[in-house]
């Protein structure tokens, strides 16, 4: 498609291009940057200049060297004038963060909720995204839009949560009335973009990760829910119905215990936050919050510890089957139950190891999301920004 | 990354970019093409005169309307003038054949072999795809390209086999014998790729399904070997180092059978022809041929019919796994455990269909491949068209 003809979207595409350049690199000079792009050295200099005046890239000091003589001044990304703002709406909870260019929360908010009236959940949602916006550009910065991440499968152009089974919610249009919201704060104008839970914390490992972040990139998000948000070809891997990555429900065990999907053995079943707190209760009390499940681990309780021992086991089955499918450069965890730690992480690591050596082949890379709880939040921020370094 | 500096580059764009629209949707006129391609419409005439000249296109009748006059002339893909030879190299057979632009199969070879001597083997291949090429040359056909199907992971850029387990062989140079084969035929100057056996079947489905093909596209190869291929985006899902779709390797039961891959209760270790023979077989002979099979299953062999609906029930189980993790518009299923045909495939269709009905959703579109055994070889040629039709 000739896209030349529209001056206006060249010009963003060029832009973006240095953005995504000096991401890739922080410290190039405008003759690099020329160099790699393809662009002349005096349109370079030209967008370089109204970048740095936006707040996207900063100069650093000129570097006087006594055989060279004056250098040539890199750029790196500005960490300081710029934000976005992301917010995960949980099962019970909402987590809303501001973030830099570079990925440092700026600002933070939490909010418990017991209701799940869909109506109250999204208003006070907004509420919290627009203090987080208001905060922020008191701080001095500019915001550059939002993003939220959901608890289900998401039509991210209609804005609509189509099944998000543990609030019990389906068809739910959360882009309307967040929209209203903003624009009755005068805040109409912001990029507002929405998106599975899994999906946009993989987002903010892939934009926040430390170039170059190895591709596919799979983040599973486990907490009451299990999923994954899958990067590659620096795109969200969606599916044809937005539902690739529902790894949840893949069946770790023909006719195994039944889940809240309604299938039998399904990942969720084994490893999902309830049924670790079925398992650790015993004859006791079912409390699925993983602070509870740290507790007790913490205090020495060894049905717990079996607990979660057993669930990392099944995440590292779990792990070994993404594996073969995706073939990921790196995985990352996140989400609450990675609060339960080394017993649950440990299991997992020697699960896959294990099938690692018994196929002759080194394991996958391994990591946890350095946002613990904030994952998905830092994610919605990164989508934003995702969004607006690739106008095309 | 600019390309307008490089001319020829940029035609063959813009002509490979006609021939997709024209796939995509035959009948179109060059008024139509203009339109879509955004490309003047002396450009599209002066290129869709080079395409006809050349064989990729075949203009239709003129129609004469009483109403309208003479109306523009369609434009479609020309099945007649050009072909794309494809290969499969099987654990113990070699299929070749040729194809048109539109996926006919107009020229075919088998041949078994029994020695896994890799440089034998590989000089018998080079010699079917010149027989291939020569005797579609002979028929009138100018040929684009070959293409061949690889049982194991493939570094494609390389033209190395790294590991294919069946084979029993590890890191064998496959393009160098070729492509000195095809230089000593005078055939040096065709293009030659190669790739993993289901990669390629995924492409050939792709190629020459009926436009508009769903995306993402998975391809079951059903053999010997369980993989599957990946289309997303247009293009092949690879993974970080070939090994995406391995998914014989994904553990369907926790301690299940061991796999001839090392680990315990891999889809392999129940869908794969071998572990059908060993269960059909009971106390007699373990012949793993497809044949053997359909043969017993024909005369209403007890055990093997048993053996075949249980491991359709595990192909049930492993489509289950793969729709969370690819939510794929489309299942085709190739290769030879297919010609086991109903008793497979219901029980795979059954297992599929109550995991989805458990779920309440619809159960995803799964076909089997029109080509039959020779799904690989077409994917082949299917292939080559896939690599021209995208110079970047």
């Amino acid at each position: 498609m000739p896209i030349t003809g529209d001056q206006t979207l060249l010009k963003q595409i060029n832009r973006m291009a240095i953005v995504r350049r000096v991401r890739q690199q922080a410290g190039q000079s405008r003759a690099d940057l020329a160099k790699e792009t393809g662009l002349t050295k005096s349109t370079v200099s030209l967008l370089a200049q109204e970048l740095i005046d936006e707040g996207w890239l900063v100069e650093h000091e000129i570097q006087i060297t006594g055989a060279l003589g004056r250098r040539p001044t890199p750029l790196s990304i500005d960490p300081h004038r710029l934000a976005m703002v992301g917010a995960e709406l949980g099962v019970d909870r909402i987590h809303v963060v501001a973030t830099s260019l570079t990925g440092e929360i700026v600002w933070q908010a939490d909010e418990d909720f017991l209701s799940v009236d869909a109506e109250g959940v999204l208003q006070r949602l907004a509420s919290l995204l627009i203090d987080g916006i208001v905060s922020v550009r008191a701080a001095g910065r500019q915001v550059l839009g939002a993003g939220v991440g959901l608890p289900g499968a998401v039509d991210e152009s209609a804005g609509i949560l189509k099944v998000a089974p543990n609030l019990g919610w389906r068809d739910i249009d959360v882009a309307t009335p967040l929209r209203s919201a903003l624009t009755n704060a005068g805040l109409g104008d912001l990029p507002l973009y929405l998106q599975n839970e899994a999906d946009v914390a993989a987002l903010g490992e892939f934009e926040f990760g430390e170039a170059p972040v190895p591709e596919p990139l799979v983040y599973l998000s486990l907490g009451i829910g299990v999923g994954a948000g899958v990067v590659v070809n620096d795109r969200l891997f969606l599916g044809s119905a937005g539902f690739a990555g529902e790894v949840g429900h893949s069946i770790l065990q023909v006719a195994g215990p039944r889940c809240s999907c309604g299938r039998e053995g399904c990942a969720e079943a084994y490893i999902g936050l309830r049924a670790i707190a079925q398992q650790s209760a015993g004859d006791g009390d079912v409390q699925a919050s993983a602070g509870t499940l740290v507790a007790r681990a913490s205090a020495g309780d060894p049905l717990t510890i079996s607990a979660v021992q057993r669930a990392g086991h099944y995440l590292g089955v779990l792990m070994q089957n993404l594996w073969t499918a995706f073939d990921p450069g790196r995985f990352v965890l996140g989400g609450p139950t990675c609060e339960l730690g080394a017993p649950l992480l440990d299991a997992a690591r020697e699960t896959l190891g294990r099938y690692a050596r018994d196929a002759g082949l080194p394991p996958p890379e391994v990591r946890v999301s350095r946002y613990g709880a904030r994952a998905v939040a830092a994610g919605a921020a990164g989508m934003v920004l995702h969004k607006l370094v690739r106008p095309l």
